[in-house]
């Protein structure tokens, strides 16, 4: 039987540009999986592990800013989107998940591959639908054409994020071999077009008297995707007010001369009196989440007077216990605004960049003679790869440490476009994120992850999809090294066997199962052999393992502090 | 700092006898794995895929009966856990799920591993709680105090089932150098003791009125598990009365003499005649879900005049569109009670077991005939296994097919106590379901699988805890061969691509990762050869793939189908 409002889904998607589809096979969502696989607009992958389907679905859309659809069968293989819906969420990656259910008189009757679906992935999606089982009434085809049309604009809205659409479909739903799918010609198409992002006259009036009136401005650029023509609009406004700009590596904001980038290593150092003089009077921040632990506690720590945080979608978070304005614009127009103002006199603010510059300069330097002298660790061997990157490439860091470690480490090659599952910084779903960027771009995608986050990823390379564009180097030190790096977990006894947990694997023979071109090394002369070549667009994916000691790379790291705190601390 | 009432969660757990504990890794979670690793009654293990962990915890509590405690970070740690959480839920399992959190000031705040985890499983959980976080005021540690115990007590009380503790925990929480780990001695306990499992003496005089009245009596078993006491009981009952008693496999119900157990092969013919002569007047059933598709369409179609459903939890599940009654009571104690009611004439009766009894021995002739001529064929191979599996032991059948071929064959071992993940259907957790069922016993445990069940929980393997006691028989076909056997998809084009989905996996690799013998076969000769040893209880772990081809696992599934429908279809 042909269901056509369920058929027209596919049609609706592609007028709206909703072109990528990943399914996961299944019999309830037959008539989805058909109505997207025969679609000339649209471009089907089928990936069986639902879990590793939808975060490749989350690098994929947000490498392409378009939404994309995830299509599953009834009952767990909802479920296991969930991580993947609710990093979207915290992310903001438009996805649509649409999700077929057995029909509502059927639900909680024993019936196999049945759940409770309806708003199953509860708080960590914008909205979830239901769609009707019955199309007998004119009205039901109505609503299935508005929730698809809704569905895909909210995804789309600041912010983007996941919208839930759960599908009750009632048997028969396999076509009949008489019987052939057409798309309607006449589906409507609901645009939604946003309020202008621009800045009110009275709004700009206060916002300039207030601006102009303080000294000590500091910005900080949370999370966000790289852009070229903002990243230079936000370094020549800073430079001209003399503003440190503090950026993580996941900012893609990372200016030279105005950007501050070793916050997280120097701003835990033991000296209230240099600390002090980085407090900033005005705070400005945009973006989304900060990894740096350490400007978290010093922003919260030292509150400035005012902290304003620029972003679109209005919602509200507080994460420097300061705030006291929330700017609902594009961070872009905002700086573009204040470009106007007429400046006053700037000595205090010149101090105060140079107070900031000062310090970020003098840890660079201290921490490259400490890289060109140390051990063979995985922080050290970070900084010999994060140097390597080709220019107008893509990196993916994987939680726990190798974002860490390149956040410390920052990047210098402003071409290089950084992502990190960092909406709710979970280690599940790293390698497949990464797959789905590369799949979405013709760059080289180069994955610094930790052998925990690998492995526990590893159904990332169990479809056909493996692209050649991708690089995987894995840092492993056998565990969860991150537990021995840390204070608290490092002083127990249960350290190796319950935190690190010791894990034997190396990915070598993964490798051979999947075809993919390996390499290991566990020393500089190696890892520099290795790598050259290493990102060479020819041939298909490769994976190079650096292998490190755990005791190693925490002496290095704990080195690394020292000589910070050495330098500064009292 | 030492955080007192969550220590005290361990010696609660301890006290109320849940003394298995799966921790993930996490620093959040510190100080519940502080207290569980330190507490002499009771056995923690580490795993870190938490979608497997909570898996294997299902397995482990469907195994013993106790409530097996689960302990995981904050973030999306506890998301990988719902695929298993749903399982349990609607499998009756008992778990406890204690999820560490972020306090809740600082949610939605940008923080990492922070998402919306208060009711984060939705209504597949019996009951979920947040514990206070401030512990400052006396009132904090008595609710932490009732709640851990009515959680348990609830996870346990009919029907059994997840309860879920979310548990946020503020910074310091690892113990301080001079700090040790305490539990306190007068922890209060409280015991919920349960209702009486007892038939009232107005509710017996109308059962047995009505009872009496009826003939075309058909017992139906769904899922439960074995016991050999009740077996016994339900078929001195059953032969006493003359009622067939039509039991899945899943069941641990297929009753010799009076036991009806192809129904899924010969209820689908096309003979109205005969199928009528089978509907029963009284239905009476107990347990969880059926498998047998062709029985529910059975039953809907030829509604009993009346239907009894019997289980101690009281739910409601009209699974064949004829409910009357439900008997709060366990069958037990249902079925002990009506044999005490004086026998009317049976005539009708023992025909109508004539009936039932004819086509099923028909039905198992017939296929023992085309078993011993036919092609090796995934369904033949499972007929192979099964016959060699030692008596005692525990198989763990896989969705989708294996537990289907399981069924339509039956078990002729009533020691073989017979386990599936039948609450939500799903592939996702069939080897860590059974793996955890292995630890729970020293009985040898058989999973048999199916190559893309066993390859999506391939990270069952990549923990400490392989058990010795473990077989594992995988059905590899190179993909979801069930799409090429059901009506509907084998007729699409994109039958391959979209439904079966190619995999070119076999287990070898794997094997060898792991360390776990594995052997290959691929005809009859070589699966006789392997199987003889293979359960052999010497070594360790075990894993043999038979490997198949899908046109003839397609050929011989349709001849079976023909055979029958030959026989008896019009």
């Amino acid at each position: 039987m042909i269901l056509q409002p369920l058929v027209d889904i596919a049609e609706i998607c592609a007028r709206k540009k909703v072109s990528e589809v990943i399914l996961s096979p299944g019999s309830r969502c037959a008539p989805l999986t058909l109505a997207f696989s025969r679609h000339p607009a649209i471009r089907v992958r089928t990936i069986s592990d639902e879990r590793s389907a939808a975060f490749i679905g989350v690098g994929m859309a947000q490498m392409s800013g378009a939404p994309v659809a995830l299509v599953c069968t009834s009952g767990s293989a909802a479920l296991n989107y969930a991580p993947a819906v609710a990093e979207a969420f915290f992310l903001q990656v438009p996805l649509l998940l649409l999700t077929a259910d057995r029909p509502p008189e059927w639900i909680d009757q024993q019936d196999g591959q049945t759940i409770r679906q309806s708003h199953v992935y509860g708080k960590h999606v914008k909205k979830s639908f239901d769609l009707p089982v019955d199309y007998s009434h004119p009205d039901a085809s109505w609503q299935i054409n508005r929730i698809i049309n809704e569905a895909i604009n909210l995804s789309r809205c600041d912010p983007p994020g996941p919208v839930h659409i759960n599908v009750p479909i009632r048997e028969p739903f396999y076509p009949e071999e008489h019987e052939s799918i057409n798309y309607s010609r006449d589906v409507r198409i609901i645009d939604q077009h946003f309020p202008p992002n621009l800045i009110t006259k009275p709004l700009k009036k206060t916002l300039f008297q207030k601006f102009r009136s303080y000294q000590k401005i500091l910005i900080v650029a949370g999370q966000g995707k790289y852009d070229a023509a903002f990243v230079d609009m936000l370094r020549s406004f800073a430079v001209a007010w003399h503003i440190p700009v503090v950026a993580d590596i996941i900012s893609n904001c990372q200016l030279p001369d105005i950007g501050i980038k070793h916050q997280d290593a120097f701003l835990g150092i033991d000296n209230e009196e240099l600390l002090s003089k980085l407090a900033p009077n005005l705070l400005i921040s945009f973006g989304k989440s900060v990894i740096s632990k350490q400007l978290k506690l010093f922003l919260r720590k030292y509150r400035a007077v005012e902290h304003w945080h620029i972003q679109p979608g209005g919602e509200v978070a507080d994460t420097f216990q300061s705030l006291t304005d929330i700017f609902q614009l594009t961070p872009s127009v905002f700086f573009k605004t204040l470009q106007t103002v007429t400046q006053p006199e700037l000595e205090e603010q010149h101090t105060f960049l140079n107070e900031w510059k000062a310090i970020d300069r003098m840890v660079e330097q201290s921490c490259s003679r400490q890289f060109s002298d140390g051990d063979f660790s995985e922080f050290s061997a970070t900084k010999t790869v994060l140097e390597a990157l080709p220019a107008d490439s893509i990196l993916h860091l994987a939680n726990s440490m190798p974002v860490r470690y390149a956040n410390y480490l920052g990047i210098q090659d402003q071409t290089i476009a950084v992502f990190a599952n960092r909406g709710t910084s979970g280690i599940d779903g790293s390698v497949s994120t990464a797959i789905g960027c590369a799949l979405s771009t013709d760059k080289l995608v180069t994955l610094i992850t930790g052998d925990m986050a690998f492995f526990y990823d590893r159904n990332a390379f169990w479809n056909h999809y493996l692209p050649a564009n991708l690089r995987v180097i894995i840092l492993n030190n056998h565990g969860g090294g991150i537990f021995g790096l840390i204070k608290g977990p490092d002083r127990q006894p249960e350290l190796e066997e319950r935190f690190e947990t010791y894990q034997p694997l190396r990915a070598e023979n993964l490798c051979k199962e999947f075809d993919i071109e390996y390499a290991r090394c566990q020393d500089f002369p190696s890892l520099r052999e290795k790598i050259s070549g290493f990102f060479n667009m020819e041939n298909g994916a490769k994976i190079l393992e650096i292998e490190t000691e755990k005791a190693i790379n925490k002496k290095f790291f704990t080195n690394f502090k020292h000589t910070i705190n050495n330098i500064y601390g009292n």
